[in-house]
């Protein structure tokens, strides 16, 4: 994003910075006690759940959720935007805390572009969070394939619980774009080897694991979670979880340590908890409760984001992490560029370099229905205008008199040209929205109503769709899951980012259209049922030209070619 | 192994150990700067290859490699020995080192019994170092698997170097226990999904990215080596390498932290470097080249091991990590167990219980050709009796007698009851037979030599067999590897280890037998060719009951029934 060759890459920033020890951090600024918090090298930390109880009676902080317009090729910076927004509140002598999702190598050495903001509002170290950071991923990994390999073991010695090997819903995954294992076979090659049957890779991200780790309250919570995880059904179609083959302790210990938030820095010093990070579609797209709950607990505001649009990351941080988690919103930021809105307006991505308002107005429409969205949800919001260099002074006028004439508060934000100073507008204005207006927040649904009447709630609101059209497929599933008693959870759905639509080419705002539920999957021990349109991809692929082959490590051991 | 009631178990003794803070045992004991190490917690610590650079002109300490006859199900307890005999010579006021290999995860999570010692000689924290340690195993995965994904990616994107997938020789890997994982299918689903071939997950030990980060001497030997491996042949059958493809910056980036060797503590403090553990069938097995190195400069004495017994990891040592690495051993710690030398002898696992002098003296066979392979290497060595509870007065007479009678220097070692104290008269010996005894260490082969020759003085010297035979497809790789230019490498071994034929069940000290190497597999970026006989399992299986079912977490996040 925002390349040019006056400015720098953001490796090169990043590695010109002078980070505090994390250390220094955690007692001096975080007050931390000694043992509330462990090292992982200079600029890294994890942080104990101990801190959550020792301050259980201190009042939490202000949580503001960053989301933004439908994403789009052209680059929205909402990570960019959360990173500099807290610095902004920082250099207000406002005690804020940044709250992240932990990025997934496999799109790293894929496409370039990180998930650690970006020029002047990066969190750091960016090359270890980018890589393997303190393990989580990794810890999840191991996790989601030891209870792959434990039932395909149930299977081979016996199958005592009576899985049917055609019914595995549990699926192995790697933090790698690997397309190639998008549909396999395993099992072959005879008696020995275990018993033949389809199988699939997904990214660890899209784990249910990731999602459980991010819901989880508590040791004990992951633990109760991950004994709920259904991992199929047998011959007679009931459904089979962890606690019946027994590996939920097993599966507990191999997460012991990933379950504590991670504690780094920004460019400009502020703290920032990354923890966990489950995909925005068939999951809830958010960092962990954990995280954002202790960054309450250590911070006046919490700025984090949710993943995609207002559309996904919004709404299921609003209707289920917040829900879960008994967190109560005090503003929204929504995150547009004007690059972004003229692609809403029906530019290519080759003709954004041109001024086009006439595109950029048409593009409004798209940012506006996410307004109404947050509006649907009682939340103050600002509308953060992140600044490319690009962006024409006569557009920057443009969607500034659109804001203004319609009342919604907004800020041009170029907080990745300048850091935190970039934002200060943004942070002043999100402060008086805090102040000013009123924060009615609800939920868009009763977990006590149907399956349809949920999907019909978070389709219609916040969609815009007039109906929700059912496979057969997902009728029976319904019908299913009405059985076994999972029909009063939350929903999480499980649709392209790019569109309101469940097609990915339809930009902007879209009329008059329904939405198709093809099918459903059970997350027990998330605790949501995943609603899913059309084809969601869980397994990326490479690009031809992988980011990977420019990346190197220098002759003094630091990265290089990693953005 | 060792258990009784009277006992208590690995992992109560080792969380009943007050550590001492690793960064004090860095500063003060190993006296490192503050640069040159980095914390993983409050007691694991990574070590900074800048060390080696600034000890550079400084002797470096003695090494002593501890081996053993050949493993029964009777167990050996080799680590034990290990970390036993280090402790005992620091007590003797030697400053003295450990040098280990970093557990597998997949079978701790299969098989009760870990890799870290035992009893009061053990390494920790044994959780910790169990589980994801410092997630060198997991960097090892994921770059492994990541290449895995280049090469399929670089095939569906049109294959420009031409591979054919029907001879693509690398494979992916997990670190568990999968057998359904073996033999399997990728690429299905239609021209979206990749290219369709077989294809094979090994456990990540037997990646050979393992073997090349144990052997490579810095980030530079590193990237060189990773650029030389080979992944497979062209439609031609010529061989495609890493460098062919691009990757080799992108994997040192995954593996640049990985390379750093790991600093732990004994029960007894004494220090311990744990890096690296490539299997000791197919790669070396031995922990890294940099750790044991580093454990030379920072010590007077390091005490390794090396895998299996004798005749698969002290001849890979000698043979090839102590060829690349330049490392002249000074003696050599041979270790048996009555117990298993009953095995030799002829005893079934559930008779061992019983006294049984007349199987014990059958069995003296099996460590007298281990006691002359040592002697063929020309170095010093110890006989180490590793008492069981279960020995009898007698027993122990009858093979001290035997040792003396037939003047091999020998100690009963009781490290597991009595930790470093259990070991001084092991050390004491160990220290006499260093001073005293001839040292003309040499290897048994040249590497300019033939590959048939190379392998006959393998086979003849340590194994004991008359000749070597090959099937027609290895005397075509023989072939084909002598118009690649790889004739010249140094050959590693692969071959069952509780054995010295090719044949499992063949114990004691068979004459009068030959071996066939069925293949070969080439590890160029390691910098050895592989002669397999027999079938040598590189993805292991789970078996009926894992000792992953007994595994939880306490209420005060402590590991529970890990061993």
């Amino acid at each position: 994003m925002n390349r040019n060759k006056k400015y720098k890459s953001d490796i090169d920033i990043a590695q010109q910075v002078s980070l505090f020890p994390i250390k220094q951090l955690a007692e001096n600024y975080l007050e931390l006690n000694d043992d509330e918090f462990e090292l992982f090298g200079k600029y890294k930390a994890k942080l104990s759940l101990q801190i959550l109880e020792r301050l259980k009676n201190k009042p939490s902080g202000k949580v503001v959720l960053v989301t933004s317009i439908n994403p789009t090729p052209a680059g929205e910076g909402k990570s960019t935007v959360t990173v500099g927004l807290a610095q902004a509140l920082n250099q207000l002598n406002k005690r804020a805390i940044v709250a992240l999702r932990e990025p997934s190598l496999g799109p790293t050495l894929g496409m370039k572009g990180g998930a650690t903001g970006g020029g002047y509002s990066q969190v750091l170290p960016m090359d270890d969070i980018n890589l393997h950071f303190t393990g989580d991923l990794h810890a999840i990994t191991t996790a989601n394939n030891a209870l792959a390999a434990f039932i395909d073991n149930h299977i081979h010695q016996g199958n005592e619980v009576g899985i049917d090997p055609r019914r595995i819903i549990w699926k192995r995954v790697l933090d790698l774009n690997d397309r190639a294992l998008r549909y396999i076979t395993i099992g072959l090659g005879g008696p020995t080897h275990g018993v033949p049957r389809e199988d699939h890779f997904d990214i660890t991200v899209a784990s249910e694991i990731m999602a459980i780790l991010c819901l989880a309250d508590s040791l004990a919570d992951l633990r109760s979670r991950l004994a709920e995880v259904v991992i199929g059904y047998t011959y007679s179609n009931k459904p089979v979880t962890v606690a019946d083959i027994g590996y939920e302790g097993a599966l507990t210990l191999i997460l012991k340590e990933a379950i504590k938030p991670n504690l780094v820095q920004t460019l400009e010093h502020t703290p920032a908890i990354i923890h966990g990070g489950p995909f925005a579609n068939i999951a809830h797209g958010c960092n962990s409760l954990l995280a954002t709950k202790m960054a309450a607990k250590l911070g006046d505001y919490v700025v984090t984001e949710a993943g995609f649009g207002a559309d996904l990351g919004a709404e299921k941080f609003l209707n289920i992490k917040a829900r879960i988690g008994k967190i109560h919103p005090s503003g929204v930021v929504i995150v547009a560029t004007i690059r972004a809105l003229k692609m809403h307006g029906g530019l290519k991505k080759n003709d954004l370099q041109q001024e086009n308002t006439a595109a950029l107005i048409l593009g409004f429409s798209n940012l506006k229905k996410h307004i109404e969205t947050i509006k649907s949800f009682g939340l103050p919001y600002v509308v953060a205008i992140n600044k490319f260099i690009t962006d024409t002074d006569k557009e920057i006028k443009t969607i500034l008199d659109w804001c203004h004439d319609n009342s919604h508060p907004a800020a041009l934000c170029e907080v990745w040209e300048h850091g935190g100073k970039g934002g200060i507008d943004l942070a002043k204005k999100l402060l008086k929205t805090i102040d000013e207006e009123q924060n009615q927040f609800k939920h868009l649904y009763d977990t006590a109503s149907s399956i349809k009447q949920k999907i019909f709630n978070i389709a219609n609101i916040v969609y815009g769709a007039t109906g929700v059209q059912y496979t057969s497929k997902a009728e029976k599933q319904m019908n299913d899951f009405d059985q076994f008693g999972w029909s009063q959870l939350p929903i999480c759905m499980a649709k392209t980012q790019y569109s309101l639509t469940d097609e990915a080419h339809v930009l902007g705002r879209p009329e008059n259209f329904t939405i198709t539920i093809r099918e459903f999957k059970i997350s027990l021990g998330a605790g949501f049922i995943v609603a899913i349109t059309g084809n969601i991809m869980t397994m990326p692929g490479l690009p031809k030209k992988p980011a990977a082959l420019s990346m190197d490590v220098n002759d003094e051991g630091l990265a290089t070619g990693l953005f």
